[in-house]
């Protein structure tokens, strides 16, 4: 493996020192990107540019070759691993993603097995194989699996969902059925993230979308717990160097001290909280990942560079920062955005670091 | 007009003893119950409905003849003042509120005028007096508005959103825009508010939907400063008896300290916070009004009743607590299950009260 070059993001993940501070864009592979639209039309539809390793490749180095950014994210989906179990993930035209077969009853869950990442999911762990050989240690590789809570939603239900009828149904009414379907994920999530390492991961995030749905109690109980056994069960290093563990509950920001105590290195955080008030919480016991919200990339430069001086200054002196947006770019963002914001962490950022 | 015969709910919001905890709940006139969507059906559609004040009391008083709620809330939409000042509200099929004329520019805000409620929005007016007629004090009548900020996000955007493009594009880079688009409706909505008291309101409620979506910076002075500039235009009292404000901010919950010094006098609540933290942060200068997760209601009644028995004990001792959802009523919930949390709040309530 050839050295990495820039390593501000995972010295950033682990609160060590850094001459400015690292930024990366959630879903900065995406449609915002005519050259992502371009690439996507190639494959034929999302799943099949997930599926073909050479393309999400492709994909995945895209927006590096437009900004310095500090930071690659394996290009994937977080439903991978409930398509693996047999699910039969679809997407259908205009709409988002759905399962043929959905898990309903106790039955279901126990059919369900635990997935082989380098037999049943191959195609992610080559995808990981082959960005690392071509990014050739310009910036570190992230990798990312959805949390237990988020990919059971998606299986309860059969797609996505805005009432969280019947996940939240079986929560409240059969809770032990949801806690099995919960822990054989937690199972299946840990191999999947230390399969990535396997094939060349250097960090990880787990990405919990949905956990910010649920009361402070359920968030304990049915999501928060499952994704502290899976930080327990990662590989802790790889190439001779720790792997940061990133969390993000999106709508979480109330709950950020408990999750800075599940063993992670480093929680996202969206923009309904400033990073002092967020770094009070977790009081530095992991390092901090956003904030800024998305839509401020649908406004000027100067108003972009204010946002991003306004968020350096809230985290404050020291490290422990990754600048990234509090959410995944939108797809209708003008491309030549996200230039001024990069530009302008790396500038002013170094005023926080000795 | 007629004594109130229950007046725990106006008690309750002003901290003041009862027997047992009130209970309502958002949209409890809706789309869940049958015998709402006949009266629908008869209207022709959605805001047909709302503007006919007959059947607007109709189907306002539909769910207390099913469950021994505590207060009665107008039927209307959040939408009636930017109709008024005429953008040309509709609904297609199968869709959200859009509007013909959106605000853009600054042109756009300047030709806006402040509705005269009893003469551009009399159906609201009639409403009110007629429910309140039919009422016959058997529970107080609350009238509601939505946040400036609210109504400016759907204003702006032409409709609902996703990503708040438009709405958070103006508030980036032409703040003066929307400052002066939110002055002028924060005007609106105090002049509607007062119209609905003097037509025999006792309470109100204001929906900040949207404020939830803003930055800690940005919602202070985009959304709250607002609200505030209402409350103290406000009439005080009514019959007699003070008219307490409600307000709600969906997504709030690490704001409620700062929203307690708006000058309201109870918060609306949602379960992303237990009601003993919320109580701790606005350490009993008003009242809290929620917060159970509406999804609970899909729940078995043993279920239902387990949790009205946690989010009582969690509240505590005292006056000050209105037991209602945390958000708006499913429109699939079974119409026999609200009955169960009522019954509940109302028995396992009386131990918190002297």
């Amino acid at each position: 493996m050839s050295e990495l070059k820039n390593d501000r993001l995972l010295r950033a993940l682990l609160r060590q020192p850094v001459d400015t501070t690292p930024v990366w864009m959630m879903r900065q592979a995406g449609r915002y990107l005519p050259e992502y639209r371009e690439t996507r039309k190639k494959a034929g539809d999302f799943l099949s540019l997930c599926k073909n390793p050479e393309l999400a490749c492709e994909v995945t180095l895209q927006p590096l070759a437009r900004y310095p950014l500090d930071a690659a994210i394996l290009f994937s989906d977080i439903l991978t691993i409930p398509d693996a179990m047999g699910l039969g993930l679809y997407f259908g035209e205009g709409e988002g993603p759905r399962f043929e077969r959905p898990v309903r009853r106790a039955a279901d869950v126990e059919a369900l097995g635990v997935p082989d990442p380098e037999m049943d999911l191959r195609y992610v762990m080559d995808a990981v194989r082959v960005i690392r050989r071509e990014l050739n240690g310009r910036v570190p590789l992230i990798g990312f699996s959805g949390s237990p809570w988020t990919l059971a939603t998606y299986m309860v239900e059969g797609g996505g969902t805005k009432n969280f009828a019947r996940s939240k149904g079986l929560l409240f009414d059969q809770p032990e059925i949801m806690h099995a379907l919960l822990a054989k994920l937690a199972d299946a999530v840990t191999r999947y993230l230390n399969a990535q390492v396997a094939a060349g991961a250097q960090a990880l995030m787990i990405f919990d979308t949905w956990g910010g749905v649920l009361t402070p109690h359920d968030y304990d109980a049915f999501s928060l717990a499952y994704m502290r056994r899976i930080v327990e069960g990662l590989t802790k290093e790889a190439d001779g160097r720790r792997v940061p563990v990133i969390l993000f509950t999106k709508g979480g920001a109330q709950w950020l001290g408990r999750m800075a105590d599940s063993g992670c290195d480093a929680l996202g955080v969206d923009w309904t909280i400033t990073l002092a008030d967020a770094r009070r919480q977790v009081d530095d016991r992991v390092a901090l990942q956003g904030n800024m919200d998305p839509c401020l990339l649908y406004a000027s430069e100067a108003r972009i560079r204010e946002e991003v001086a306004r968020i350096l200054e809230s985290y404050g002196k020291g490290p422990g920062h990754v600048f990234n947006l509090g959410h995944g770019i939108h797809p209708d963002i003008d491309p030549s955005r996200p230039a001024a914001m990069v530009d302008a962490v790396h500038e002013l950022g170094r005023a926080y670091h000795d």
